[in-house]
């Protein structure tokens, strides 16, 4: 099975990976029953690209600055004005995933798209996701999946663990994309979420969230609620996923140190890096372990 | 694939599922999209007994009756009182699944359990499940599974439908036998749930629920939460189920009409029952289209 994880360096990382992996279907003291093959993994610089700023903002900043241009008088509010005047305290803290900015966020995402149906938001996304493109390197952020990660989840797969996304962003947009671009089904996706009410026949969003925020204890409370388990295997990249990948039985953790294929820094991910060292996580060079970054499927 | 519902007279239910399941894996006008294919299952009544009340109210009775021996200033308050005083009116609202009782019974359920992490909750419905037996049959509950449904499960699962369970009674009370019982994973079981809280490595349930009963429109809407679709097939046997049934692409309602195997009533199912005639939903009589009624592998 080691062959499907092409894109992977022979190291230190891929054979701590397939040794866990191999180790946990196989009678030892290591066997981790099927029932219990759960994996999660972190989706913004965990699965793709987040610099400059993780991809859903984009998809929701050109829906407020439309909403702005559509009633000027919101440029005055936040997140409005902060988008509008560029404010780079702002932008910094949608960068790291300060919780309060995406709490804030979220709460305005919520507003926005209020009242909207499942079926009108997928298209909203689909629009996103096949007409715009990544700032800093021109292409649809979907052809900016990391091959290596597509290819760790087959081989999960193939070892019957069921792999599921967990992301502090939007349960329903990754859902409008999940399945073509990581060919996850919808119900593998756990996100932060609105609350949606069914009456005469549809659901329908409301502007309320439903349960926490899915980041730092989020991702483990929103994992058990999900599938009933804490994770066998995790993967992540940022301090936000510290508590995920601290409750699972392999933790794995992606490190930005690849400035010519993508991007090199540590922001927002000091602390996980730093647990790591303690407890024997295993860290993912993008530039050392990593012989392909990119998806080469071409846009999913 | 018809042979394997064998607990199943061939009759018109048997036709409609049989006609329904394989037109949806067919090229045609009635195909629908394996990704689709979401099948959900109501449980009390509709997998297994729920007279003379739904199971899980006698796990949760014989641990508040075990509470108020040891705490006997508790026999005043609700609920309580009503058990120990057996409270007719508020039995019959337990058994035909009342929002308001069922509602005032899941938050001291959610206060009984809280600070109760998954393990030890897991431990305690095992010890029921494996030990009590149901008061009028004198078998285990698990033993009253209905045989044609976990057929029913089976032909799903080989035409590509994911299925899941769906119920206003407790998430983590199901999914602790769900696997062995039904042969479904736990991310599968979709209830009415505890909020969770995650702290110092572990998962611990709190006082909250998390999100809205799943009764009702509920049903929906935890569906929709948890799987990013509404069904393709659904299957259930109350007025509770109305809304999961009117949203699904095939419904089928369970019609307890079987006094001499099981029970016969229609009590808080008269109004399902009129719908599946005005729908055109498919109804199963237990006594003309069930051949078997319980499970024939014993205890699960």
């Amino acid at each position: 099975m080691t062959a499907a994880l092409t894109s992977w360096s022979d190291g230190p990382a891929k054979r701590a990976i397939v040794d866990f992996v191999t180790s946990a279907t196989e009678d030892g003291p290591r066997f981790v029953p099927a029932a219990d093959r759960i994996a999660t993994f972190d989706n913004d610089g965990t699965l793709w690209v987040e610099q400059p700023m993780p991809p859903q903002f984009d998809f929701v900043f050109r829906k407020w600055a439309a909403e702005a241009k559509a009633d000027p008088s919101l440029a005055a509010q936040q997140p409005y004005k902060a988008i509008i005047e560029k404010d780079a305290a702002f932008f910094e803290g949608v960068a790291t995933q300060d919780p309060e900015i995406v709490a804030t966020l979220l709460e305005a995402f919520a507003r926005s798209w209020a009242g909207t149906t499942p079926d009108e938001f997928d298209a909203q996304v689909h629009e996103w996701v096949t007409t715009v493109k990544q700032p800093k390197l021109g292409v649809p952020y979907v052809e900016l999946v990391y091959q290596p990660m597509l290819e760790l989840f087959e081989f999960l797969s193939a070892h019957e663990f069921r792999v599921f996304v967990c992301s502090g962003g939007g349960r329903d947009f990754m859902r409008a994309f999940a399945e073509k671009a990581w060919g996850i089904p919808k119900e593998h996706v756990i996100g932060s979420a609105a609350a949606y009410t069914y009456a005469d026949g549809r659901i329908v969003r409301s502007d309320q969230l439903l349960g926490g925020l899915d980041l730092g204890p989020g991702k483990p409370e929103h994992i058990f609620a999900q599938t009933g388990r804490l994770p066998a295997f995790a993967g992540g990249n940022a301090d936000v996923d510290i508590e995920m990948l601290a409750c699972a039985g392999f933790a794995l953790l992606v490190n930005h140190d690849d400035a010519e294929r993508e991007f090199a820094y540590t922001k927002a991910a000091e602390k996980s890096l730093a647990t790591a060292e303690q407890l024997g996580w295993t860290v993912v060079s993008m530039k050392n372990d990593w012989a392909t970054v990119f998806r080469t499927d071409g846009a999913a």
